[in-house]
């Protein structure tokens, strides 16, 4: 992609109402545009981004049997009604919204029960069982307020998945199945090492929960963690899982950390709740196991940025980076930049060139401040040598390459 | 994909207040669930199938410089108050929902507005100019009636991209090009034939806008087409039209058709009420040009299972059927199909394979009601021969195949 082409431009200045530095730099950079507090477009450059870490989730869910599929924004009352989650005093980030007739609407904050009512209709006996489903879908939450830019969104996306047993053992099997899924995502985003599978409060079927959470300064989340990072726990349920764990509540020390994930089992109680039963072997009714597992999509993407950004700009990851390449000119060479544009491009790097007629420091700032993670700079003197000059995001000194070592280093990286 | 891990089951009954046939078919063969009347879920099968549509628009929308992104559903009542669209007596379709301190919002019927907004902080200068842009967008349109299925629905997917000029000229070039980008999209969905670029009503900017639409019982539209198909003109500009052509109103035929897509040119009438302006080359001030083309994804999904289904069920054209062939086994060979379903797919062959104890007259019309455009069947004794039974969709007789003639037949037809 040439940057003459983006219609987005970066700017050095985010909106005065913005608090959160996530948004701040993605909306300077140009990746999101901000429609109202919590509720932010994203612009071409920021939709790659989306498409990375949701592609690397959808892999890992197909890969332990998740079947994709699209469930509605728009849901009917009585679906709710029947867990009693309706009311706004039992769930306060309802939107709702009415038909013509004044038929009562939700608008999605989650879609546990809808899903379950949906799989009734398939899922009739024992045969039936295991079911994995998933979706990447839009939620809406009214949130009172939302200052944690992409990070709390009123409105959002999330990978939600279930899966549905015939009994307890099936679940638990299943279900730690997915938390080395999970891990192989965090792993994939680029965040694995600092990123912790948490206890964190369960519900009336579970003592806990998992959550995993991410070492991150503007998390919203205190965590305990041992010295070698093998237990982690959230602050609200310190001393239960201290407890259960056997381990020394002195020996757990404080970090702040961002929610990048939450799995749950709800055992039965959503199905008994929903008379959603199945016929065993025996040709009995029996209520079906749920878990539920989520990793807030555009929550990830905000957390990455807040983690890694320095204090000239975002610094992406590889592997959810929009680009690999950032391709600056210095003078003209269009020529030349073209040739390395098409070559890169034929073998599968992602490149946005810089073509601009700008000044060198304002497309080594952009660069920056985009966060792409390799840098290549083409000016009239390095053509003559024959160089190209060469930059990590991540580092500060560049380096003059030949086309083969800048091809090695590109492949290396990958 | 096995059959036997698909959750969706079919069935030979529809729920009875479904009355469009595309809707009561793809409930039946479990590509959607019904959650209310206009209101559809899409399984993994629908979600392939709408995935493929989404591809074919997406590569013919990038081959015209489109660039993708996603926009909002909750949007901002000063936003559509500039125009004077936010009322419900100018726009009778809104659902409305609020914050939690009361601040009105309105769900995405359209992005026209929200988008222009947004590209006026990035597009200043007529060197920021010609720009294109679009998304696959969740539209919520509350309808008073939703009884047409997928093809009217009061959530729904649509394309709608925009295209931003600094003249008249320039826009009416770039709306001729994606006429033809268009006519690119229905020709790869298989209906290509049947569907005509049409004179619909246009504004207060232009006397016509554009429609294409498809030659269909179902549809809700009457248009009157020539005898050569090179003119179409739709019922409620027929006698503008025909006087603007200087056609005889007497030739043109009246014929039952669907909308599938719209584009229309708004002139600059709308950045000029939305004081959306560019600074010419001569520093002056001026309105943006503005068109947007629109293509009903979950429309175009309905519209082409009306089209072609047939007694059995649903008969997916090659590009946007969810799989290319159904594999059916009848007795004891599933060591064979095995080894033909890796074969298979191996060359990218998308195959459902129906590996289930079931009687073959089950797993024939269930090949036939899903519409999967070629089905192979193996058993005993076609294993001893060393053939296989290989049938079209679309025609009755089955024929007796080599693997090597098997092949041939699937690769002749992608």
């Amino acid at each position: 992609m040439r940057v003459s082409k983006l219609f987005t431009r970066t700017s050095k200045t985010a909106p005065a109402d913005e608090v959160a530095k996530n948004a701040q730099l993605l909306i300077r950079a140009g990746y999101v545009y901000k429609v109202m507090a919590g509720v932010y477009a994203y612009t071409p450059l920021g939709l790659r981004v989306l498409e990375k870490i949701k592609q690397i989730v959808r892999e890992e869910m197909n890969a332990v049997s998740g079947q994709e599929l699209i469930m509605t924004n728009l849901q009917r009352k009585d679906t709710w009604e029947v867990t009693d989650r309706w009311s706004e005093d039992k769930v306060d980030v309802w939107f709702k919204t009415k038909l013509q007739d004044d038929t009562e609407l939700g608008l999605a904050w989650s879609h546990e029960e809808a899903i379950m009512e949906m799989m009734q209709q398939y899922v009739k006996s024992y045969k039936d069982l295991p079911q994995v489903v998933y979706q990447f879908q839009t939620k809406l939450r009214n949130e009172l307020r939302s200052k944690s830019g992409i990070m709390r969104g009123r409105e959002f996306v999330m990978k939600d998945m279930y899966s549905l047993h015939a009994s307890e053992a099936d679940c638990d099997q299943y279900y730690d199945t997915v938390i080395e899924a999970y891990k192989r995502c965090y792993e994939r985003f680029g965040i694995g090492d600092s990123t912790f599978v948490t206890f964190a409060s369960g519900g009336s079927f579970t003592k806990f929960s998992h959550e995993f959470q991410t070492l991150c300064d503007a998390g919203e989340d205190v965590l305990y963690v041992n010295e070698d990072h093998s237990v982690a726990v959230n602050e609200e349920v310190l001393d239960e899982a201290a407890n259960e764990l056997g381990v020394d509540k002195a020996s757990l020390k404080p970090v702040t950390s961002a929610e990048v994930g939450n799995i749950f089992k709800f055992g039965t109680e959503k199905s008994e709740k929903m008379k959603i039963f199945y016929t065993d072997n025996d040709g009995k009714q029996q209520p079906i196991y749920l878990a539920s597992y989520g990793i807030g999509i555009t929550r990830v993407m905000g957390v990455i940025v807040e983690k890694f950004a320095d204090e000239s700009g975002i610094v992406w990851p590889e592997a959810v980076a929009p680009y690999q390449v950032y391709l600056a000119t210095i003078g003209d060479v269009a020529e030349q930049a073209d040739v390395l544009y098409d070559e890169l491009t034929s073998k599968g790097i992602e490149v946005l060139y810089d073509d601009r007629d700008a000044r060198p420091g304002e497309k080594f700032a952009d660069a920056d401040l985009l966060g792409i993670p390799h840098r290549i700079v083409l000016s009239p003197k390095l053509v003559e040598q024959g160089s190209f000059e060469y930059k990590k995001r991540t580092e500060s000194e560049s380096n003059s390459l030949t086309k083969d070592e800048l091809f090695a280093t590109l492949s290396a990286a990958e």
